[in-house]
């Protein structure tokens, strides 16, 4: 049978069925969709390729699902850093936000996240921003997945004056981007502490009339909870879950605070977690108590945050972080294992977004969106466990082939639809401009 | 004048002078030492380069200098991950040594380990394994500088079958490689519950009149102190001190448990820390308070530990990793500045190793121990602030150039002085025996 594309690698790690890794077998992509994975001696006879690839010393596994981004705000990567969280934003990225926000901004550092991402093995990203439209368009152009999230915040910006104009651009990007494949949307009501309870009612009744997840930050500082309570007499969470909002369509960013009662009734709502480590760590935020939310059988996703408060969207990183730090908090060094934090970064980001049917793992039936490391660098060598070289000592380097739904976006670490040379001159412009 | 080498560099990061980074200036390197330090404009009147470099991307500084490694256990990289400390040790680690440990073993895991660092911007290490003669042979082979650790430990090893075995062999080293330029040694006691009393006594004494450095793991975990005063009556630092050992010429690794007093006296004593969050967070060991310890005025360097609990030899992402967990550790973004994990990963090191006359810095009359680091990837743009890149955005994989007291050990990315295929294939075969 000809097909598309024939992968033969070394290893190949589905995460679905859980902790099997294959050897030396292939994947076979037809019409952008994964249609078998077979041993490779079988699939040289059964299949033939209109391309085929040979990764003798590669591992082929589920893109990285990036579950929480602000794509555009990687112009502002280390423009300030060593801040806590509210001065970070008020004196400094709000101001610069004010000044210089424009459909320009959004498109261009939405190309550079987008090339970061690629680069580094992501193949779905969750993105919240001004300028939802120009992000899905940005992302279509290259190729790239996308969820995008309608963001909503009760203070007028050049993007809308006020919450039903969010709203309402909002639902014309969901219908306008309805039909195109790569791109789905969610609600991104900011957070607690800037959107009142009236947007958050009328979100509610249309997420669940449009069947739409909704992604916010929750609980991403204990000055969040405190304030809340002393304002409003009730801790952000229990306002959410009072205003219905917390159900299995719902994306909880951050999260570092939370009571046992509170994991609990998050778990009984079939709700998501996404878990932003590095962030977290940056600017001081909390940690989020992953191993207990793993536990009471909450869906932790993965997610970089912005780069400005990261510095990167290196998925990998966040996996080892998030493997990393979950064993000291939890005082436990078997807490988040290799596969588990490589489940957090592919299939649970998958679920998170509703899109379990479709990405997150590598089965026959769902899209062909996949990357390929390089395992012969001298960094993951020797080699006993291919999963615990990727999450533990692996860089996002050694990535060297990524396709979403069967379309090659890179190919021996060059990118296949982006211009390099044009984006970094683009990047060049604004690094003057946002510096004075 | 005519020098042996002159590069001319975008950015120029000494160090010291903190905070300064000089634009458009060139280092000037000759018999092994740096000469000068100018603008780029001048060194090009003023000097003639047998060798030149044009870094026009580029950031120049000084070499890392890591201050805890076992390096042969580099043969052991991901063999056994997601367990606590002492299962770790005594059921796969302790268990793989005693079957395998030799000559070979040591001297093909510490070529591994060099390789890895050399790539990785590492000038220096502190190691502490069996076999140190082989450590220090292969350190001088390949070019790297070393201090390397005489190990003593209470128990029988195939390296000595008593403390004071350990402790003569030892001997037999400092004096063999004492007018080797590369290679400094120091005592590496294992810990206070492997090495007794008066071993550590003997070792005092040695260290004092041969003036030489003391390292050991203390505090390394919460078992460790709650072990010794329920056995002994005291914390294992109390023990240490009254033994005489904390001084300025002691390295106390890890330290995740300490008093606001124990920090006090520490801080009094002039001794160093040499923190290992990477490995901390991977054996759940605890949180090293390293906001605390700098305000106390501690020297606090920073390890990579044994890449079989890290399970890498990579200072960017364990200055990124420091820098990311202070915060948090703090509930304070403004700990631990990009600029103070730089200081970390290089000054603080050579002080902890009594080297800083010689190393850390990018200072006229110091040794030529420096790395080229190159920002123009997209993974490091927009850039504000080379600092803040090098430390929170980029990737071993960007540094380019190395050089060790003016010798280049790597260039453009190729290792100058090891056969990396051969290498790989004596690694090939230990993962081979390893796992079987």
């Amino acid at each position: 049978m000809i097909v598309d594309t024939l992968i033969h690698a070394r290893w190949i790690i589905p995460v679905e069925p859980e902790s099997v890794t294959y050897e030396y077998h292939s994947l076979v992509i037809d019409k952008g969709r994964i249609i078998d994975l077979l041993p490779t001696q079988q699939a040289k006879t059964q299949y033939q390729g209109t391309t085929t690839e040979n990764l003798v010393d590669h591992a082929l596994l589920p893109g990285f699902v990036n579950c929480h981004t602000h794509a555009a705000m990687t112009l502002m990567r280390g423009i300030a850093d060593d801040l806590p969280l509210m001065e970070w934003l008020q004196n400094h990225i709000w101001p610069l936000e004010q000044k210089w926000m424009s459909e320009a901004f959004v498109r261009d550092g939405t190309d550079l996240a987008i090339a970061e991402m690629i680069l580094g093995g992501t193949t779905c990203f969750n993105d919240m921003y001004f300028f939802p439209d120009i992000t899905a368009q940005q992302a279509v152009q290259y190729g790239l997945r996308a969820c995008v999230g309608l963001i909503v915040i009760d203070f007028p910006t050049i993007w809308a004056e006020n919450s039903a104009a969010y709203i309402a651009k909002g639902l014309d990007i969901h219908d306008h981007f309805r039909h195109q494949p790569l791109i789905s949307t969610c609600f991104a009501p900011h957070a607690p502490y800037t959107v009142s309870d009236e947007p958050l009612q009328k979100i509610r009744t249309l997420a669940d009339e449009l069947e739409m997840p909704i992604t916010m930050h929750v609980h991403e500082t204990a000055h969040e909870t405190e304030q809340a309570l002393a304002e409003k007499g009730q801790r952000p969470l229990e306002r959410l879950h009072n205003l219905g909002l917390i159900n299995p369509a719902f994306m909880a960013v951050h999260m570092t605070q939370l009571t046992d009662e509170e994991i609990s009734r998050f778990a009984e709502s079939g709700a998501h977690i996404v878990h932003c480590p590095e962030s977290n760590l940056k600017l001081a935020s909390g940690f989020c108590p992953v191993a207990r939310c793993l536990a009471a059988g909450i869906n932790v996703a993965l997610g970089t945050d912005g780069a400005a408060s990261n510095n990167d969207l290196d998925m990998i990183s966040e996996m080892r972080t998030a493997a990393l730090l979950a064993k000291a908090v939890a005082e436990d060094a078997s807490c988040v294992p290799a596969m588990t934090a490589l489940r957090m970064a592919t299939i649970n980001g998958a679920k998170a977004l509703g899109l379990e049917h479709e990405i997150g793992s590598l089965t026959v039936g769902k899209s062909a969106d996949l990357i390929a490391i390089d395992l012969n660098h001298l960094e993951t060598q020797p080699l006993f466990n291919p999963v615990s070289q990727i999450v533990y000592a692996a860089s996002r380097h050694q990535i060297t082939d990524v396709w979403v739904a069967g379309k090659q976006l890179l190919k021996q670490r060059q990118l296949t639809t982006i211009n390099l040379p044009l984006l970094k001159q683009r990047i060049l412009e604004w690094q003057d401009k946002l510096k004075h």
